[in-house]
């Protein structure tokens, strides 16, 4: 029955006729509901390796952030000899170039974003190069701006929308590297030579397209095999032990991260998987569980390694140089078992083997069905490391099945089924401004909106404000996603993600996200319009520039409806005026709301708020109230922040929590120490180890 | 009024306030009745010139056809340093490269062909380039081949389609060159920013197509005013006088030559516009007749040294190295004026002061109504040279208006408001042998065409094969629309005519033009299957592979209404097959019968037919009659052309004619000497100037 040799003694099923790894996982995963006395520490090639690491991460630091950059090669699958950090140690292999810490040259993108990426770090771009790329080979960048219209540039300038990836990949699209592993990349190029043989026959564009990504797709494959070669695997076939099936699965990541500096580039949701062949090496006394963790922790710290060549502008809107490797780990799946493994485990247990590290973002899908014992684990390691992410598997498993994972932060996608077009932030605050302001920007002072009758009163009218704000966002909804449809076009055309796309399905699911930012400031403001009074400060050209609360009002953030409820309407209203327009190749669009750090860029594009929020001052991060303005308690706050409509919101709502081991209570089992517990509480409802188990999860 | 010095004198009009070259002609030419005798000969300059082209020549033929060649520098519109043959004497100036008889670079439409033709020339292209534009600029030969289906691959094998423009530039496309002349390039620049202003704002992909089009055509203008800035000519504004108006306009054809290597590269209907210049310089004295013919015999120069890398397959197929450089002369105005014009004689009598030569292709629009003494010129230059082409106009300005022009042979769009998706030919002679065989190619012996019924019997029932032939029809069509498609797509993406499209206006009428091969084969054999008997010769698979005609027939080409209605029913037939698919870009289907030379080459691939032809016997070319079948006359074999219809060939029917002056009778005046006269009959009707005057123009 089974395929391939490598196959031996796993259970048949869809999988073996199909490129399907969930049925592979469904039909063989082992549950693990022990706990975690099974670990093995780190063996001294981990530690001699990881040495290493930070002497390199030291020395990295020293040279003012960059060790060494590619100007001259441009990073493709198969641009780069192997490198090694110590060939004889390395349980699991592969850079993005030649060496450890070198950062590769990857110009697609854009060229001006390549060369300043160089010249910002000490080092010049080939000119030869440059020339190419700016006389015969068009870039994204390039591509986008010859569509964007005045409008776009403008709200790009003033800040009402931000953060867009036309001067970054977008990322957020997740390979499904499994495949790799599972069957072997000849297998894959069957089966996408099978798609291209069945696309649709009257050749229209969009048939032209994809059959021209599909052989985009199929030529990133057979790079991916001659990529392997170079370090001695010959990933054609499946792999055949869990070491292999790291490497085959790395090999597919590392594929990607050569071909795409995206702003996330997250590996999915892998470790289940590589349960089964663990378990099955296991029991044939293959490897030991120290040499198990050992390529674990050696494929964990590859993912860490992980490096790409920046501008100081793309690490500020970022705070640092993320990549967001994220994986997703544990949950439920829909037959009602939980999914966590061993393998579970033994990934977070690699923040303990080799300290505690924001990347790979190890996040945890949350259950109130996890077993007692992972839960109790995980919150171990969060307090000794702070280095888990959660999100709520219960919500999302309703939308997506139980084979999906988290891009970046919270994006949530089937992993080699659906991908997204990110689409950063519109900023609901600026807009409220510009709704008051008849469309000019309260800091510039020029007409960026459309020239809407301003409010001219003293006082704010509740009603005059939401009338003229629905409007005010059916534009901003409108440029907003036409810039979308520019930026993801442009990506499409000249920044193709071949490698991540040929690790997909035919038929893929596009979600079009877009995002909000300030969604407090704008419930608070609202609120205090409707239930304090709002004077309103001009200035000499009658333009409103701060104002005046007269009067308390309900905060967003105490679990109050009747602010709460505001933030409901106004996430609700932008979405449906989201919907309203066309959205790119058949992409259907959904919002976030979600910022972890570029809060605080947007708030210093700002001006002063009908809350009382001064110009420039920070917003909360993604749907948090704002800073103390939430006065009745932790679960009231967080109550808030629940009620957000995942159903509009379903890329993600964030909250980002600080959490005080004394705020908390008395457990000092769990939260020991006096560390903060920094964690995202994403789409819809906050989940915490121990805490909001009982929060109504909608 | 006018909004330019160098508009003084000039009748002012629509052409004023908007881009109308045909407003600016109308409103301010002068039909020119006279004779010749005004005519100056060449200058000394020109003399001395033309020697040293002829020196070149020489050297050029010496050196094997080519005599240098760019192999690092990609040609764009900026990429060289002025170019001159001696500048002191050169009215005229500029070359694609930095000298005259260097042919250029340009791998856009295919890296492979671009190295070929370096190769098979005795050169190398740069490894750097090589590698760059295969693994990050991809061509347009590349990208056809991704999305070309293993059916398409087979029908391009085995020839039934044939001749596409999938390793070469389509061509066909004329940019309104004289708008640079006219407006200076500053008001063009104006006025596509005013286009990218105005496309339609939600971001549907063609909106942001046309807005990256409207952006690169921008560039492209910019870069024609640095490029003629090099020769020392601020062409941002418009010219003053003849000779800066024709260097305006060269500049602007040289920039698209320099830009695309398309297959046919025409100039467009430049004499009576130039002619306006040239009136009001001899009205104020600027200009002698003398320096009006050199100026335009510099031009003609200059046009007659456009060169191309090409491949010898290229050569083969187009028989020599034919740039098309077609120039249309002549024609008659919508409101009854002929357009013959004292410029019209400078640009015929080129091919006196420098001799004949096939390029530029000057093409007289032959109207009845064109003044007698411009007719007899013709004629008489006709005789004298050979290079003199004719098309109806008076058939052709019913469809086009009065400012159109031929791109290439045939293909005649209105100027700057009409391009053409270039498709070369179905042959629609092996379609009728894949109707006879099911479907299996008649050389080859595989399955190329659809499985169906093929016929089994001895002899051929005409009903039975037009049944089978209508539905074999339609399925190439289908393929061969498809295939195109494919092509046009990737020829927008990879080698887009941006000057060529920035001196088009913002709307422009796309045709879509299919071609059909084999007519006259076709018309015979259903003739002979119908009014003869034809028995199959079957080879021991079964496969028809030869046929024996039974008795006389009707042939095509003597005026017989019998077998020329089966011409017209089976072009009628299939351009209905052709417009049930969907053609790229909105583009309106047409086909032409036509081909020049290729008819060996197609006869080459195709099998006997049943109309007695032999295997690889060559077919006729274009609408032609088979050769020596045409037995009642000259007269009777052009009205058997004439019947064809022009609303289902609207890309044209052309018709190689040539006439033994003794066949023709005794008019010792007109057709004195041995010489044979070849020209084409163009678009339905064949034109000469004395003989068919009286003929039927539908």
């Amino acid at each position: 029955m089974n395929q391939y040799e490598a196959w031996e003694g796993f259970e048949s099923g869809t999988w073996v006729k199909e490129i399907n790894v969930r049925s592979f996982i469904k039909h063989n995963y082992t549950p693990y509901d022990g706990d975690e006395a099974f670990l093995a520490g780190p063996t001294n090639a981990t530690l001699t390796l990881w040495d290493q690491v930070l002497e390199l991460s030291r020395q990295e630091r020293e040279a003012g952030g960059v060790l060494d950059m590619d100007t001259k090669v441009i990073s493709t699958i198969v641009s780069h000899a192997p490198g090694y950090l110590n060939k004889d140690l390395e349980q699991i292999v592969g850079f993005q170039t030649d060496k450890p810490f070198k950062r590769a040259l990857m110009p697609y993108g854009g060229i001006r974003m390549a060369e300043k990426a160089c010249k910002d770090n000490g080092y010049e771009l080939d000119p030869q190069i440059k020339e190419f790329f700016s006389t015969h080979r068009k870039t994204h960048n390039a591509g986008v701006f010859d569509a964007y219209t005045p409008e776009m540039r403008a709200c790009r300038s003033s800040h009402i929308i931000t953060g867009l990836p036309d001067a970054y990949g977008r990322g957020r699209i997740i390979g499904d590297y499994r495949r790799v592993a599972l069957y072997g990349v000849d297998r894959l190029i069957e089966d996408k030579i099978e798609q291209k043989e069945t696309t649709r026959s009257a050749m229209y564009s969009e048939v032209i397209r994809i059959r021209e990504e599909l052989s985009e797709q199929i030529r990133a494959l057979e790079d991916l095999k001659k990529m392997a070669l170079t370090y001695g695997y010959d990933i054609s076939v499946p792999a055949r032990n869990t070491k292999e099936a790291i490497q085959w699965l790395y090999f597919g990541y590392l594929a990607a991260v050569k071909e795409q500096n995206g702003a996330a580039m997250s590996l999915g949701r892998t470790s289940t998987f590589l349960d089964i062949y663990s378990e099955r090496d296991l029991k044939n006394g293959i490897f030991t569980e120290e040499e198990l963790q050992e390529m674990i922790d050696h494929f964990i710290m590859k993912l860490r390694l992980i490096k790409f060549a920046r501008t100081p502008e793309y690490n500020t809107l970022f705070s640092g140089d993320p990549q967001w490797v994220t994986e997703s780990i544990g949950g439920v799946a829909i037959d009602g078992r939980h999914m966590v493994t061993k393998m579970s485990y033994r990934y977070l247990h690699t923040l303990e083997n080799l300290g505690a590290a924001p990347e790979p973002n190890l996040t945890v899908l949350w259950s109130l069905r996890l077993p007692e014992n992972f839960k109790r684990f995980c919150a171990r390691i969060s307090i000794e490391t702070s280095s888990v992410q959660y999100e709520n598997d219960d919500l999302m498993r309703f939308h997506h099945g139980d084979d999906y994972a988290i891009a970046c932060c919270v994006s949530s996608m089937r992993i080699g089924k659906e991908m997204q077009f990110f689409g950063a932030r519109a900023n609901l605050a600026k807009c409220l401004l510009y709704a008051i302001n008849g469309g000019i920007d309260e800091i510039s002072g020029k007409q960026v909106g459309p020239e809407y009758r301003p409010i001219t009163s003293e006082y704010l009218d509740y009603d005059e404000v939401m009338k003229r704000y629905d409007a005010m966002m059916q534009w901003l909804a409108g440029v907003y996603v036409n810039t979308l449809n520019i930026i993801h076009y442009m990506h499409d055309k000249y920044c193709y993600e071949k490698i991540q796309m040929a690790l997909h399905d035919k038929h893929v699911t596009r979600w079009f996200a877009t995002g909000i930012a300030g969604l407090s400031v704008v419930a608070d403001s609202l609120s205090a319009i409707k239930y304090a009074k709002v004077k309103v400060i001009r200035n000499e050209a009658g333009l409103a520039v701060d104002y005046e609360v007269e009067g308390d009002f309900p905060k967003y953030g105490n679990d109050d409806d009747r602010v709460d409820s505001i933030a409901y309407d106004v996430v609700h209203l932008f979405m449906e005026h989201i919907r309203k327009n066309h959205t790119y190749r058949d992409s259907i669009p959904t919002t976030s709301i979600l910022t972890i750090t570029s809060n605080v860029v947007y708030g210093k594009a700002t001006g002063a708020t009908p809350d009382g929020r001064k110009r420039g001052e920070p917003f909360a991060p993604g749907a948090n109230p704002m800073h103390r303005r939430d006065t009745h308690g932790a679960v009231a706050s967080l109550a808030s922040v629940a009620k957000m409509p995942f159903r509009d919101a379903q890329d993600g709502i964030s909250n980002t929590f600080s959490i005080i081991p004394g705020a908390l209570g008395k457990d000092d089992q769990i939260f020991a120490g006096d560390i903060e517990i920094n964690f995202d509480c994403t789409t819809g409802a906050c989940v915490s180890p121990t805490l909001f188990e009982g929060l109504d999860n909608q």
